[in-house]
């Protein structure tokens, strides 16, 4: 069944409608990026969409609202009513919000700043406005079928890079050379841009787990963590390999080894149901196992969309509430382990959630890759 | 006189802790990236400042602890107390203001969200949060010797690639390809990377500010915008030049020439003391007398330093209050005219804003380039 060519964006935005009728707020103003991006394809920087239990605005400014109203009537665009900004952005607003006659108004308390709420405030006397946090984020968390489409499509092209690295990584090149040689490879792979900076780090900078590709030569006997990802169709997926310069000594082999089977129980242990702190938990454990409880400095892995970073986290669960993951949800799975002073190893992939598991939508072997 | 190899650190807290002091606030939180680069050197994707009237603090997570401790001993950060966060932020963050005793803390509303302010808010039990307003912001907009140090070599090393887009940009050529070239030629000029996504935007698309490049290919006749800039040592620089491919019509002709005398008009007006609203209406007057008002769909520049868009703000006076330029703000002046279904032009310079006047950083001509 092939994917419908343009996502339900009239679906997205009446579950919004649904939202603001059964909180009794007579609208809800959206302004994260990704979310105004979910809801009405609109990817331009500054924008913000006011959703009421009837009908749905976007408002932009007026570098972008010939294009905007152009893509609204040949459907490349949600079907919204376009509000350019006359001359400031938050009295536009002020003035839709009077003419749809909203007395409260939601706002998104994840993103918007205390200094942008007071101005709000401000132009809009007798208005109740009202936190909300993560509504539309949780219409996000489970991805629909034009979503896992291109998510799935995504992830077999870095899957294909992945398989490339011997080729495209050598001995002898510094980690920025690296870096630049897998941004290239993602180009012709397909993606619009990577989804974060690459990262390369080699020999002792493997021991820090977000290093920044520099002119440190990839030396024999060294670990290399290679993590990437690239966008495509504004989907983000991400990947890490880790390799050794020749031959691996038998500590880095016992890293390696520990992080694979710390991956492998993380994976098995996927599923919905299950919550993100349990799949952490389970990585975690083989770790403990192998005395690196304390060199696994982050969490075990974060959903993916249209941002790098999304819901849900699986994270120990003494960061936060571990909400069950469902079916639909993407994420990666990426223990890590690092050692100051001598290297690190990380492995990361991404899952699709299902009722009984997950399918592992990234494709690459996954050994310790010879450079 | 050599630039100092590092910035001054110790200087730049040092203002801050007196505002402390002179506020009353018995603590600052700084949490915008660009402010905690400027303040310590770190560069990571999380992480908080607090600043005291007495002593600085650096708040990171495990991720990057390991690295900040080793650098700030090296001296390659600012000398400051690193706080590794233990198990949530918020908490690490309200053990450090138990700590050292404040009872009025200060925190960037532009910055902190509403969700983060409430998050800290119930984890600080009797401590006043109090609004601050572009505060270190306000130290970054006028650039030190280290800065413009770093800004004057990168605007030159961007004028060398702008003194080579008729050798990088072709007719035939699709618009992202024009831009990968573009973006290669930022590399080999030695920027770490591009400042944001470049933009070539030919025939009708160039009407669009904002265009992102596409599978357009140039064609004879087009005006063609090339937007593009790079990240040195982590200052940004900015450029935007203008281009026909083949033989301009009499329209794109003129169209160009406005600009032109409009950009012209601009510099001429920047000095110490000037508003950016004295210098926008300087542009704007001069499109105005060509039919062109209705035609300038965004401000005349932006300044430059840790971020692209940073303050000062060059625009009309009814966009907010004008404070007057000084001495030592760089800033971009970047007038363009843009008409939907013809076409756009933009042309844009880095300026360093002195006593009498200004010096324009980047020093590439700004005639129509032929491609």
């Amino acid at each position: 069944m092939a994917a419908s060519l343009r996502p339900d964006w009239s679906g997205r935005l009446r579950l919004l409608s649904d939202y603001c009728e059964h909180e009794r707020v007579g609208a809800l103003v959206v302004s994260t990026p990704a979310n105004l991006r979910y809801l009405t394809g609109f990817a331009g920087s500054a924008g913000l969409v006011l959703v009421t239990p009837a009908e749905a605005f976007l408002i932009v400014d007026g570098r972008y609202s010939g294009e905007v109203s152009g893509a609204v009537a040949d459907g490349a665009l949600a079907r919204v009513s376009v509000v350019k900004v006359d001359q400031r952005v938050d009295q536009s607003l002020a003035d839709l919000i009077g003419r749809v006659g909203a007395r409260r108004v939601g706002f998104e308390a994840a993103h918007v700043t205390v200094a942008t709420l007071a101005g709000w405030q401000k132009v809009t006397a007798g208005v109740e406005w009202v936190a909300t946090e993560r509504v539309v984020e949780r219409q996000r968390i489970v991805k629909d079928a034009f979503e896992l489409g291109i998510l799935r499509d995504a992830a077999k092209r870095l899957s294909t890079v992945a398989r490339h690295l011997t080729k495209i990584v050598r001995g002898g090149q510094t980690e920025r050379d690296a870096a630049r040689a897998i941004d290239l490879a993602l180009e012709q792979a397909g993606f619009s841009e990577p989804a974060f900076p690459t990262i390369v780090a080699s020999g002792p900078n493997s021991a820090h787990p977000h290093a920044h590709p520099g002119e440190r030569r990839l030396a024999a006997g060294d670990l290399v963590v290679l993590d990437f990802g690239g966008i495509l169709d504004g989907y983000c997926v991400d990947l890490t390999r880790s390799a050794v310069v020749g031959q691996a000594s038998a500590r880095a082999r016992a890293l390696f080894e520990a992080v694979l089977d710390a991956q492998t129980a993380a994976i098995a242990t996927v599923g919905a149901g299950v919550t993100g702190a349990d799949v952490d938990a389970a990585a975690r454990r083989v770790l403990d196992a192998r005395g690196l409880a304390e060199a696994f400095l982050h969490s075990t892995g974060h959903g993916l969309g249209l941002e790098v970073h999304e819901a849900p986290r699986l994270s120990p669960a003494r960061s936060g509430p571990a909400e069950p993951l469902a079916a639909g949800m993407v994420c990666t799975i990426e223990p890590g382990a690092y050692l100051e002073g001598f290297a690190g190893v990380r492995l990361e992939d991404d899952v699709l959630v299902t009722a009984d598991g997950c399918e592992v939508l990234t494709d690459a072997p996954r050994d310790l890759l010879v450079v």
